[in-house]
């Protein structure tokens, strides 16, 4: 990677590189699973801004990984993903029918088949991660981090909170746990991921900064979703704004206001920045190693969808 | 396991040491999970025949495997199982309020709860064994063989089809094809992910067999299942009978008519009795030691819920 490289163009770079692969996972099957394929291509596909996806490259430039190893890793964590916002839009949740500005799954394919779609992607997740031509023990922690992430203890748990705070009062200490298991647990399991793609026996000091990094992101992330939510248009979003306020959603901005919220996300970025300055220090990484890690910090809590 | 022993006795004492093992790896949550993991515990204890468990430890004693790694197996398949069972019972799906002779999942937590403990239960299943104290490879394969069964290549594959299916005139071959994911995935992955929990190197002749084994047999519990829904009671079945013909859905028993249904069954039995035969005859396992997977046959084929 040179040095001279910019965020915008790595992200780009890699934006476009991971559809490709992520393309190329899944295939436009003849035949009778047609239709499975097509929605689950729909559901991961054409779209996003792939934050989890770059997460997942970003650490594994800290630790060498290779790239072929950081896309199985990168596609797995944005198949958990996409299969998440596939089933938090069907009607007996949010109810939404726009999502990355496009008809949401539901809509365009069916309640039964959206579901299923989703239901899919979760198990190609991990049966992708399983055939890595890398040591098992590595493929063994992968398989593990993505699934504590993604399950009860992790996004599911958040989801369930979450359904269970709509139209309650909430404090602020339930908010964080809700959000720390619902999109906080990937963007840390993204990020351990991205780091035990390349060096496994990496030191455990960094990879504890690595770990509170991704904690203070995933928040920040969270509390810069929420603000949006509240202020930015639809057209920008791709997706319907002001849904949380309208569904009398507990948020960070309703929760604090949106200075206080607006503060917390800097305060979140300051810590990751401080995170890597540690990480740098240790001499354990090679030079310039935490470059992509720090652009991740800008560009969550700087960016405007 | 003493030769006496008879497989009422065999399945009825692992059937009770399955629950209390189940019911320990879903821990009763205090604070704000304790809705997750009711529904989730509803979903998977409190009855059921333990069918794929039963696989599980059947082929875990054909390869020596130890009781407490084959249970992480046996819970690893169930709970994927009962998740598919509790996606499949929701409205936008076979809309079924009667599962095991109690309220479906939805009818007890609500359709979203419902979900989400399905969702939950997918990545519980693949953590639990990555947890596994056994050689790392080992659990690799472990994982691997549930995530092919359980995805788009296997049981949402043919729950796909199934759902594409309702109404439609299908010939035989699509059927099969159907059934062969749908359920006969997940008990080929039983049967191969037992013999796995032992030893790893197991001869490959034995392992080909074996997977003809669970093929054959996979298509018999489909056909049965088929046999009963049309022959017996909604009170002996424990879920609702006669639901097939009513939803229109193809079946076995209506595009072969019952007799031929029970001599495909039969036909299937012999085939699995016949890859046992060779597996004994190989003198790579110890004498007896296919008993348990004999037994599964005849309880297969002679069931009567």
């Amino acid at each position: 990677m040179s040095a001279e490289l910019s965020f915008d163009q790595w992200a780009s770079e890699l934006r476009t590189h991971f559809e490709e692969v992520a393309s190329a996972a899944l295939p436009q099957k003849q035949g009778r699973l047609e239709t499975l394929y097509e929605a689950m291509r729909y559901a991961v596909l054409g779209g996003g801004k792939r934050v989890r996806a770059l997460f997942v490259y970003a650490a594994g430039s800290l630790t060498g990984a290779p790239l072929s190893i950081c896309d199985e890793a990168a596609i797995a964590v944005e198949f958990v993903h996409a299969y998440s916002l596939v089933h938090d839009d069907l009607p007996c949740m949010d109810n939404d029918v726009l999502r990355r500005g496009k008809p949401t799954c539901h809509v365009q394919f069916g309640y039964a088949e959206a579901m299923l779609s989703g239901d899919a992607l979760q198990p190609e997740a991990f049966r992708r991660l399983t055939q890595l031509p890398i040591d098992p023990g590595q493929i063994v922690h992968l398989v593990a981090e993505l699934a504590l992430a993604s399950g009860p203890q992790g996004m599911c748990g958040g989801q369930m909170i979450d359904l269970q705070s709509v139209g309650m009062k909430i404090d602020l200490a339930t908010l964080r746990q809700m959000h720390r298991m619902k999109t906080g647990a990937l963007i840390r399991a993204c990020v351990r991921m991205g780091a035990l793609c390349g060096n496994k026996d990496i030191c455990s000091a960094c990879l504890e900064d690595l770990t509170l990094y991704a904690e203070r992101l995933g928040l920040a992330f969270q509390v810069v979703d929420d603000i949006l939510d509240a202020t930015a248009d639809t057209s920008v979003l791709g997706k319907t704004a002001g849904k949380d306020e309208q569904a009398n959603k507990p948020t960070y901005v309703t929760l604090l206001g949106l200075q206080k919220a607006k503060e917390l996300a800097q305060g979140c970025a300051k810590d990751a920045r401080e995170c890597l300055e540690r990480i740098e220090a240790s001499g354990k990484v090679p030079a310039g190693a935490t470059r992509p890690l720090a652009w991740m910090i800008d560009y969550v809590v700087d960016r405007d969808h």
